[in-house]
């Protein structure tokens, strides 16, 4: 049988995603929680791999297990061998065509920046922080510039290992809350640290430090080497995945903390 | 020169408020951060003195010194000096009258309670957890009868040091959001752990322990020995101190993170 799940995780406990040696990682913890659960070894596939830092708030990941077990033993019976920074949300069983990765039609990721001239305390490394003033207006219409199918090799990290630097963006929605500016980006999927070094630039417009129209240009360039640094992972949330309804796993639960 | 300060902190960094030898305290921080930057001792008194793990949105504190520094140094100076988990949101001068633990008029305490079947996992440590289904309708009765001027003491921890056990709760509003819980508190003062004692006692009627009505005769046995267990630290903010006009300090900045 084969089961989705999905999975909320503080990034700063992890050395990202993927197993690496000696490093604690969510696929390790993972893998090994439900291995426990299974009484074999199980391997675990996921939609996002996410870099160090970066949380999630709905991965989806799949793994594939012969045991008999009711569906709350790969949700609570897992979280109880989990380490407190990462649980399963919930757990649902998917046909065999399905796979969290291939499967995909959408990501949805979240940047959650502090805008205030005193540096988070209670959110540190859970938010991004600028101090300076932001100019939201010229922020949206630079991110409006950037939808649609691009190569987006611009803000493409040198190590992504994607077969094309073209995807889609259908969405990009920045909005202030409080003290707080909420960016949510969808697209097909995302090239390594595009969403990170899309932050940067937009930044950069939204200092004053360039116009809106100059994102074209950077985009029309193609080229990494040009634009702004990557910004901090700190603010960056997977949000969640979308499947074809056939999967079963279109409808989203309720956000579980409001904006975070 | 007397000088007011609010400070967030995330509670899970220090071992409470007050000094204590080989700990670190949210008040040894600080200290030693103003200290470096008026560059002599300073003594730091707080509105309340939180315990390991309580976190504070909106602690005031006060300090004097006669060292002339533009405000902002009280602000961003002091926190290039702190560790990341604490944070000066603001400083004003203050009359000398003025003492943010005595001449508060009133403290306001917020506790975040996911109430869901899964553990929090990117929350962990910063909202109480109860997986059981609640009756907030219950829960909101049994606060409402608690309101007013009472003998406290069934809700005073042994350790306690206040002068007297009868306090004034002024607020208590229980709502809903999304898969938290909201608990709003205000009183002239707070007993020590007189807010998680009263949650440990509310989430006893919310799940169907006993009826709202019992937490009449709990209030007046003033007996610790038969009041359910002290609720978990997690959940608990210091969010927000009132005092006389006449200082200045009354209005309140908007929230920084929504409901956190």
């Amino acid at each position: 049988m084969k089961y989705a799940i999905a999975i909320e995780y503080d990034g700063r406990a992890f050395a990202g995603w993927q197993i690496q040696p000696d490093q604690p990682t969510v696929q390790a913890a993972l893998e090994d929680a439900l291995s426990r659960m299974a009484g074999h070894p199980v391997r675990l596939h996921a939609a996002g791999r996410t870099d160090a830092g970066v949380h999630a708030t709905r991965q989806i990941g799949h793994f594939e297990t012969e045991v008999q077990r009711p569906l709350t033993a790969w949700v609570r019976g897992v979280n109880s061998f989990l380490p407190p920074a990462v649980s399963v949300l919930w757990s649902r069983q998917v046909p065999d065509a399905f796979h969290s990765r291939f499967s995909a039609t959408a990501r949805h990721y979240r940047y959650l920046l502090l805008n205030h001239p005193v540096r988070p305390a209670l959110m540190a490394g859970r938010v991004g922080w600028m101090h300076q003033a932001l100019d939201l207006d010229a922020m949206r219409d630079a991110a409006q510039r950037l939808l649609g199918t691009h190569d987006f090799s611009s803000f493409r990290a040198a190590e992504c290992q994607a077969r094309t630097p073209v995807k889609t963006l259908r969405r990009l929605d920045i909005r202030r809350d409080g003290q707080m500016v909420v960016c949510d980006f969808a697209a097909d999927a995302f090239l390594h640290h595009m969403v990170r070094n899309i932050m940067g630039a937009l930044l950069h417009v939204a200092k004053g430090n360039r116009p809106p129209s100059w994102i074209v240009e950077l985009l029309a360039a193609r080229d990494r080497t040009i634009a702004p640094p990557t910004f901090m992972p700190d603010g960056l949330y997977l949000a969640g995945v979308s499947y074809p309804a056939e999967f079963g796993l279109a409808s989203e639960p309720e956000p579980r903390h409001g904006i975070v």
